[in-house]
């Protein structure tokens, strides 16, 4: 059922008022810049000559000022003032209207509304548009300045510190970037602790103790399994995963299965990056990045399907939110759950490989003349030891994340000093993955986050793997044909509940309330646990 | 010898004024909007999916506005002549330091500065920016928007014309486009006739009239040249270009022959269009497409040194200039005499095969396995004819040239009506090429620039190849290692001369006074007949 008056944000919106206009007219404006930034940075990874990237980084700089000015004038505090008067009075006269579609829909199913109502969108635009503005003011321009400079330098610093596993080279650096996420976070504000305002800009309405009470039931589910795994599982090899792949032939299969996932090459590109991304620039152009290693066919494989699964959902957004802030993903944790599903739920499922292992072997017959669809299915889901966070296993990934956000917690709470952070990154990796690190380029200097001092994101990696199970387990309740469609290979079923329950919606509702609209509950850690039980069972062969 | 005060421009521009800093300021904000915008249209062009085209012309029209907005800002104009007083005082002031060093450099050679000085760049930069600034403002938003408006409508009503071969369809359009190119004229202004105003814009302060006599003159020597060739010549057999050519091969001999052109791939990068062309982002990032013909070779291998030729330019403009309306070619018939030199001085001379013949062998070895060096250069100087402009040989391309200017200009000058235009056309081609368009798809139609209101550009085509061919002689006359080295295939001692007296000036000197200081005298059509006549009478040999 849809909503005749959902295409409010694509009017020029006088019939809500002027003030709002004018707000619309400049959002779009900030829209267009913020996309022409973003189109710099793609192609500064894809395309440019690395003799450019001052000059480029200047360009940017430039549109990220004139963006900041754009958002912080005057006008437009005036201007969001008014248009909230505007908004309520113009939702009183459209009550009489909608009420009756609304209730209808919302008696059939409180978690899957008919479509998104023009005063919900209209809300959530004025919600998120406030929220971007107040968080560039609270930031003053010479904060803004000296993290860069200072986060620029401990990314240059951990480029070299970690090629030479030299933690004390980097220990001032980290120092730099604590201090600059404490200041931050002091600047946003927080209630509780000073954490939590750094993992609310990433993930709204998250909390670290709300962190903590999932990762701990996580962590006390997922222990045994691994142990379980090691001690009771039949052998698993992943050795087929490391042989010669021609590069050639990787991009062709990555071209081949992309589609097979839901990724419209119409509205998107393919392009090779050292670190792979998902960028947009529309909703129809929305790019993936992957990199392609000769002797290692999962770098590819498993990337390329990380990256359609976070431009899938961006590509499905509703396009009545076109050229708005509405138009992404909701949080970091929704988006990583959107990679993950395609990734790990879809892409490393026994379904999968029955439906796609011929396709897959016929680009490789000498490498895979021996294998059988079954035997890759259980490689892709081998589970081993790991010291680096993204060469882990589905299971162990999470391992590490629990890990690096009980330092980060600690370091930007104060209880941890960075002078400690080596010891105390190793007794974890101890006491979690039962291992000490070789060395600090194996151990506190394997990630780029803290360098650039985004604290407060690693915990949406693991977030994201929660979400993704409690939605699919949703989404088979929802539909049969979600699972029997998987057990083919046939993802349709599952990505139109999706569509359905989670794209188009962008980021009209906040992370907390979409999962509760899908699923009928908040987040726990319960789907994943079983998901996680079940599936590796299934591979170890366990009791 | 450098002059030690020549980077003024890299300053914030204090030293000269208040004023002169804050123009700066906006200068640059200017010139990184409108070097996002130029990436827009590259990734448009090179990588975009088709469905974005709305979205991107959006974004694109979002900057355009901002750009324009920054442009005519009333501040900027109170600026500028604050700014113009600030520079004489400050000129006054280092005239004492500079006089006895540019005194010296003048008496050495009046043709070779130095370099740039501030008082040079700076004068230059308020000149060329006022010129922008006023244009901008001459142009009324209500034309500009239809203008963009008609043009548009009359772009696609020429591709549908042009693939049925329907004069009738398009001439509504032309109308359209030459009133509009009309009306502009008016709003910029002319002394003498309107399509001098057009001419102007790309080729500043060359006249309609100048144009006529250097064409009426070039046409005198060339047209008996042409019939020489014709009656007198050996024969000459192009086949060996059209044959299949893998699209492979030929990338790989584009990316090996750019660089020994001079072509530097550490601040580049080669895509692929349907219609090449060559675009900056910065001094340190010239890029350049080029199209690939499966059974034809010349497009790729001449597109590929034609765009070099303009990327060449762009890539030796002095650092100097950076983020200043300098920092590119001063005008559309130098930046063609760059990529005429490439392409057709250098690419199609007998050393430059006898060079690089070889590696073409190895790359094409069947197809080029009984063809010598000197046949592949006959090959690609075959002089015939041609309906179409592009493609035409080196000699004939003129003359295509000569008939649109006299038509455009024409029409333009309201002596010709738009209803008569084909069937001038067609008598045209009679007079001049001696043949008879079979249709209009190979008359009238073949060109977009009329569709698109670009009057005023043709003559910059064959202005090119004067000008090209007049910086030429004068390397030679100033170094024998020029000539010597082209018959060797080294193009370094060209490449010196043309960095030292054409590409590093930017656009500090318009076009008229450029080509002065180059060669010591006004551009005439002299150099390219005595080119012309010795090429074509070896190639063919004559007399």
């Amino acid at each position: 059922m849809t909503n005749p008056t959902t295409a409010i944000l694509q009017t020029d919106g006088t019939s809500i008022g002027p003030s709002f206009a004018a707000l619309l007219e400049r959002i779009r404006r900030l829209n267009d810049v913020g996309k022409a930034a973003g189109l710099m940075g793609w192609d500064r990874d894809v395309n440019m000559p690395a003799a450019a990237s001052a000059d480029r980084a200047q360009q940017m700089a430039t549109l990220a000022q004139i963006g900041h000015e754009l958002l912080v004038d005057e006008r437009v505090g005036d201007w969001l003032g008014e248009a909230d008067l505007e908004a309520q009075r113009w939702g009183a006269a459209v009550d009489a209207v909608e009420t009756v579609a609304e209730v209808a829909d919302e008696m059939t199913s409180p978690a899957i509304v008919a479509d998104l109502t023009d005063r919900t969108t209209v809300a959530a635009l004025l919600r998120e548009f406030r929220r971007q503005r107040d968080d560039a003011i609270k930031l003053p321009g010479e904060f803004v300045a000296r993290r860069a400079r200072l986060s620029g330098a401990a990314y240059r610093a951990w480029v070299d510190a970690r090629a030479a596993s030299d933690w004390p080279a980097f220990q001032p650096h980290l120092q730099h970037t604590v201090d600059l996420a404490r200041e931050q976070a002091g600047l946003y504000g927080y209630t509780t602790e000073p954490y939590d305002a750094l993992l609310d800009r990433y993930e709204r309405g998250m909390t670290s103790a709300a962190v903590e009470r999932l990762f701990d039931a996580a962590t006390a589910a997922l222990l045994p399994l691994r142990e379980a795994i090691v001690r009771e599982g039949r052998p698993v090899s992943a050795a087929v995963l490391h042989q010669p792949y021609s590069v050639e032939q990787q991009q062709a299969f990555a071209r081949h299965i992309a589609p097979l996932v839901g990724y419209d090459f119409g509205r998107g590109h393919l392009g090779t990056t050292v670190h792979p991304f998902a960028s947009s620039f529309s909703q129809s152009d929305c790019r993936i990045t992957t990199r392609w290693n000769p002797a290692f066919i999962s770098p590819s494989l498993f990337g390329t399907l990380h990256e359609c699964g976070h431009a899938i959902y961006e590509q499905h957004t509703s396009p009545v939110l076109a050229r708005t802030p509405l138009a992404r993903g909701t949080s970091s944790g929704i988006h990583e759950s959107q990679s993950r599903m395609i990734e790990n739920i879809v892409g490393r499922s026994r379904g999968f490989w029955r439906a796609h292992f011929g396709a897959l072997q016929s680009h490789f017959p000498s490498q895979l003349a021996n294998t059988t669809a079954d035997e890759f299915w259980r490689a892709v889901n081998h589970v081993g030891p790991s010291f680096i966070r993204v060469e882990a296993d589905e299971l162990t990934y999470n391992l590490h994340i629990v890990l690096r956000f009980g330092l980060e917690r600690a370091l930007i709470g104060g209880t941890l000093a960075v002078a400690d952070a080596r010891d105390a990154w190793n007794a974890a990796t101890e006491d979690v993955l039962d291992m000490t690190p070789p060395d600090d380029a194996h151990g506190i200097l394997q990630d780029v986050h803290w360098s650039s001092s985004m604290f407060g994101y690693f915990p949406t990696y693991a977030l994201g793997n929660l979400y993704a199970a409690q939605l699919y387990e949703a989404a088979t309740a929802a539909d049969p044909a979600v699972a029997e469609g998987l057990n083919d290979g046939n993802v349709l079923p599952l990505l139109a509940w999706l569509h359905t329950n989670v794209h188009r919606y962008g980021k009209v509702y906040p992370p907390a309330e979409l999962i509760v609209r899908a699923t009928g509950h908040p987040l726990d850690e319960g789907a994943f646990v079983r998901y996680a039980d079940a599936k590796f069972g299934d591979v170890y062969g366990l009791g």
